[in-house]
């Protein structure tokens, strides 16, 4: 769903129930407000069954999978799984390897990775059948396996920066720009150095939030929309063939799937290039699309509005039109005062701000795109001051609640030497898991555990190896750096796990930028800041992008019965794989085309130049930055903690209406479009719910989650045709009238 | 809904039920097939009450009324509703004139009439139930009463021609081409005799189809699209406060035509020229689009598409298939062998057509628009060839059955003097009315009657005082033109009112022009031709389009039980308004701009100068007909003849699906579009029947009749709009996607 960007956020999937979040303690009264998944499956069924009718609608998922056996974790691994998600991560990563090097817009595969898994495991299973050997049942959880395999192999050739951070270290883009082209700022790319570089940043994000997964998921129930869809997906296809009672909603799922698959289709005919079609439909007039306020006919964005809780669409919104609707206009009124003139930022448009800025400057020197930074930067400081306010508030929070609670059990029970190292792990008497889905999930999701030394050692130990190796592929990169980077990497990755769960945009490359800039000002140019830049924001990026994708993932195998043991084993075979297929497909690339990376060539991989542009920005330190920036952060971070504290303090009525600075941050860095996609869902959410609310409450997952899968897999031919260089037909443009009357002339006068 | 056009087709209103019309004789068993509306309800109730639940929503819609009383036929005709009807028909003549003058596009507004008629009634009886007055009830007769005079005198300003024929023989048009412009072919406007030449034609059109009504309604079952929505209406708006039963059709009702307003004024926003917006969207890609197939999100078609039978929506793909898909495309590879070169004929589309030649030769010389004339001419040719084979044909059927049914009436009762003399307004026993609601419609449409010496005489007396007068008015227009006009006329009306009655669309227009370039050619350019074409033009074109909105008025009469008496009245006094106020209204603008009808003036009045062009292409004779023209028109001709044939001789099983020539020969005019859209509106239906069919017979003509009415009031702020000269700010553009790279080129490098 949506688009990946190396210079933007990338969606992937999650929203929280915040409520439940946030007060956990009062939790069986917040309970009945909660809009949260498998929750309006239960409300859906009592209601129903108790007027007696459209029973067997309601029936819990998991009742209808009850006579199926969850194999253990070790069985969800097999040979045919793995071998298939080698397949399709080598073919993913060519995808991504290739969109990314050309127009730097990279869709998010992991709705294609379940749709595709499932297939060509099905295929393999019928072929060795017709030979007669006998097969292992295929199962969902095995279906996962593959899914998450697949999605943390291709993630490396984004998160990778092949396209980006990467690239940008190379002499051929440093030489497009007459800053910092000296020696120490560059690093071309070679097959073993870069391998070498992604086996010791890639495991990391893996194992910094392994022990926080029951809280994200469990307690704090957070969403991820993306993962909940192809969870619903994947428990579609293996709905057993007897059980008629799931049908409906598979049926449902399957209908919607249609049609967001085929709209998307359909949407393609009409968008010849990125200023065209149904995405940039002004569709609240003009004035309002230049402040990026418009909808968009996303169809899998509205499917997010209608499986995120209320206050999350609220919160998008109202972040919308503070950042989009009243400050970046007003900031762009100071251009010239406050940074330099040239480009206004009332006129950026996020994702297309970047692709106008790209178009335009590619082909001249690099000071217009360092220009129109400023405001990219700006939004990418304040977003992250935003959710780094909010983040550390919970993740304190839930520290603290950690390390209370080991203390207060260890001195209760002493030194029971056969205590479960996990406790967290354990449903505790707060949250009891109430419906019969919650229930089952939550067994299977606590049974197989991931020991508490094993993630802390692993990330320690991968840590210490990372400390010792970096600075030796990279000289310009300190020790003290690294060492630095990975103490708050945590935080970082359990703030953007977070938001991704609330909004499924991932926002790792911001976090990227933020590296860029902070430790590119710490080395300064003449310390090769530049190189040292980029590098951190490898190492930030690996982190906060593995560590949201783990998490959706985890939210997929939480709602498929998969065991996380064996989808964290999958995660940490699909990172390896990664770590040799990506830089092995760009090494592919890099040498069979010489102009890779020239602007104006068949590969111009923009994003790489506008990461060493940021670079470049931030060597010259602080200084570079807009006025009254930090001003900016600094009113921010406190505003999303003041705002935690009076969700938590305030009576339980009055903080239901409080927004969440998570959700507020993000539209403040991609733009206030998919706010109003997602607004729309909401809305039609609620008038569903109005009419009918058994049925709403029903049959909205699989409504949602066929919106989102449909588009999800769409992006997987809209991939081929691109890479095939199948471009669209047509272009459907909007233009003012009066813009339109003088292109009329020039049409009639020159082409007819 | 939709628009009507000087230089095109008036889409109106109306559908048959084919089958119904030319298998009378087998109608028990062909009942069982048709999807006719009152039929529909019936089956419904049937299918529902069997089941014994949904009950009240399947009711028929005279059961509802029942309890209200149908007021005596001059009790129908109030002066407040006269006086109403006065004040808006002003209003619409002022809207249409103005539109006519300045872009040519009138829209129909039936709709509207009846709407707004109900809204200043009920002012009016609020108005004086507030100072105390005693006051008759308002009830839905006189509603429609209103609606029929309303849309009688706002006629006039577009059949007289103001924007069209009449204007055209002004000198002042004439002046802007070079070609037959001595005063000969010059006759310039005058009050005088434009009341007069109004009143002596005008009225014609009502008497001609007077006698035919009940074949037409009753027999034929023609369901007038547009009528029956209007009639569906005006029912909700007077349904009894207390019943409760029919609540569910008109909140159905409600809510399209709700969505269908919001929907139509959305579109507006981005089609701030014709050649922008949703209505040329091209859905079916651009190839298809400019063989003017595609969708154009036209909410009135869709609806017409769903009131209409299959077999009619069928015949219209057909004959879109056959002309724009096949014909014209090869014809329009003669080009320059057939008829001269200069503009193809493929690249025509219909309305656009017209458009385009108008912006792009309006300030040019005359002879472009005459090349361009060729292929507009010929398509009328075809499809009034095959439109009056097939006319003729029922024409004759009808006319022998009520010959032969009059003799044997004759022979058997003798010479009863107290015979009613409209005999055929009595139900046969072959035509028994099967529903509740149609047996009381039937016995209401029936109990007035409007005796057919009234109607044959008036005929007769008409046409010979305007076989006096045209002469003196126009000296070239010969009184035997007059007379073999007037002889033709009613077969021509009877084909328009038939046609119309099946899909919605007058071809009132391509009928004058069949009139222009043949009593052109007639007279020749020597004895002033052009006038003598322009003036026949005047007489058809009254007289066929007044014959559709009398029948679509009657449709409406019918299914609100007004009495054909007040409705016939109430029309008769509406033309005579309307001759009066159309006049007044156009001198008033006449007076008021020196450089009405200049092109590049504010009202530039392009059909004038397209109408008057026909003319001087038509006193060249048939020389200047397209090659092979007049064989196309006896190929069809004969081809309508043998369909109707093979229909009326092969067995019932095969007859079914044979086309209609009447709606296949309407896409050879208008364009392949609406047929799309038409297509659309019966495929929703067909799976809606498939789906749920108790249900979509309930609701699909509430569905249908919301969709054309919110549309069809739209048109009245968008006229409102256009007056006052608000436009559209955005225009939403379709190019390729080379035309759009030069687009883009051009936009970067003049306008930022």
């Amino acid at each position: 769903m949506g688009t990946e960007e190396n210079g933007n956020g990338r969606l992937e999937g999650g929203v929280t129930n915040h409520e439940a979040a946030i007060e956990e303690e009062e939790e069986e009264e917040e309970m009945e407000e909660m809009s949260q998944l498998s929750h309006r499956r239960k409300k859906g069924k009592k209601e129903t069954t108790e007027e007696g009718r459209e029973e067997e609608e309601t029936v819990p998922i998991e009742k209808v999978f009850e006579g199926k056996e969850v194999p253990p974790w070790r069985e969800q691994l097999t040979f045919r799984a793995l071998a298939v998600a080698a397949f399709l991560a080598i073919m993913f990563s060519f995808i991504v390897m290739k969109l990314g090097l050309t127009t730097g817009i990279v869709p998010s595969l992991n709705i294609a990775a379940g749709l595709l898994g499932f297939f060509f495991v099905r295929l393999w299973t019928k072929a060795l059948q017709m030979t007669g050997c006998l097969q292992k049942p295929f199962t969902r959880q095995e279906n996962t396996v593959i899914q998450t395999c697949v999605v943390a192999a291709s993630g490396i050739a984004f998160s990778g920066g092949f396209g980006s951070y990467l690239f940008g270290m190379s002499g051929r883009i440093a030489g497009q720009a007459t800053e910092d082209n000296d020696a120490q700022n560059i690093k071309d790319p070679r097959l073993g150095w870069i391998i070498g570089f992604l086996f010791v940043v890639s495991f990391l994000g893996l194992f910094s939030l392994v022990p926080l997964r029951k809280i994200m998921i469990i307690d704090y129930k957070l969403i991820y929309p993306s993962g909940t869809a192809t969870a619903f997906l994947i428990n579609g296809f293996h709905t057993p063939q007897g059980a008629k009672l799931a049908k409906k909603q598979v049926r449902t799922l399957g209908k919607f799937f249609t049609f967001s698959f085929l709209w998307g289709f359909f949407q393609w005919f009409y968008s010849s290039n990125d200023q065209c079609g149904f995405q940039v439909f002004p569709s609240l007039g003009l004035q309002a699309y230049k402040n990026t306020f418009y909808f968009n006919f996303s169809a899998a964005y509205v499917g997010v509005g209608m499986i995120c809780p209320y206050i999350v669409n609220i919160s998008v919104l109202l972040g919308a039109i503070l950042s989009w609707g009243i400050m970046w206009p007003l900031i762009g009124k100071k251009e010239g005062s406050w940074y330099p003139p040239g480009l206004g930022l009332g006129d950026l448009h996020g994702l297309q701000g970047y692709r106008v800025a790209i178009r335009d400057y590619c082909n001249l020197s690099l000071k217009p795109v360092l220009k129109f930074m400023f405001s990219s930067i700006l939004q990418v400081f304040i977003a992250i001051a935003l959710i780094l306010g909010d983040g550390l508030y919970n993740f304190i929070k839930v520290l603290s609640r950690v390390i209370f609670s080991f203390i207060s059990m260890a001195r209760s029970k002493g030194s029971r030497s056969t205590l479960p190292i996990s406790d967290d792990d354990r449903p505790t008497a707060a949250t009891p898991p109430i419906s019969f889905d919650d229930r089952r999930r939550t067994e299977f999701f606590i049974k197989d555990q991931i020991p508490k030394r094993i993630a802390f050692g692993g990330y320690v130990a991968i840590a210490a190896i990372s400390i010792a190796t970096l600075p030796h592929i990279f000289p310009q990169l300190k020790w003290y750096f690294v060492l630095l980077a990975y103490i708050f990497a945590p935080v970082l990755a359990f703030c953007n796990a977070y938001g991704c769960g609330l909004t499924d945009w991932s926002l790792a490359s911001a976090y990227g930028k933020l590296a860029i800039f902070l430790f590119g000002a710490w080395a300064g140019a003449s310390n090769g800041g530049v190189i040292a830049g980029l590098a951190a924001c490898g190492v930030m990026m690996s982190i906060v992008s593995t560590a949201s994708d783990l998490m959706q993932d985890f939210k997929t195998g939480y709602l498929t019965l998969a065991s996380p043991r064996s989808m964290f084993v999958s995660q940490i075979i699909g990172t390896a794989m990664g770590c040799v297929i990506a830089p092995c497909v760009f090494w592919l690339f890099y040498k069979a085309f010489d102009d890779l990376g020239l602007s104006g060539s068949e590969y111009p991989a923009p994003y790489a130049s506008i990461y060493r542009g940021i670079a470049i920005l931030g060597v010259d330190g602080f200084s570079s930055l807009p006025k009254h920036c930090l001003t900016f952060c600094y009113v921010f971070f406190a505003a999303a903690i003041l705002i935690n504290l009076g969700r938590d303090f305030s009576g339980k009525k009055v903080a239901r209406f409080i927004p969440l600075p998570m959700a507020m941050a993000i539209p403040f860095y991609i733009g206030a479009y998919f706010c109003i996609d997602m607004c729309v869902g909401s809305l039609i959410l609620f008038v569903w719910e109005t009419v009918n609310k058994a049925q709403a409450d029903a049959f909205a997952p699989a409504v949602a989650s066929g919106l989102i899968c449909g588009d999800g897999i769409w992006t997987l031919p809209q991939s081929v045709l691109a890479i095939a260089k199948v471009k669209p037909p047509i272009c459907m443009k909007f233009l003012s009238r009066q813009v339109n009357d003088k292109v009329d002339a020039f049409i009639s006068a020159t082409l007819s």
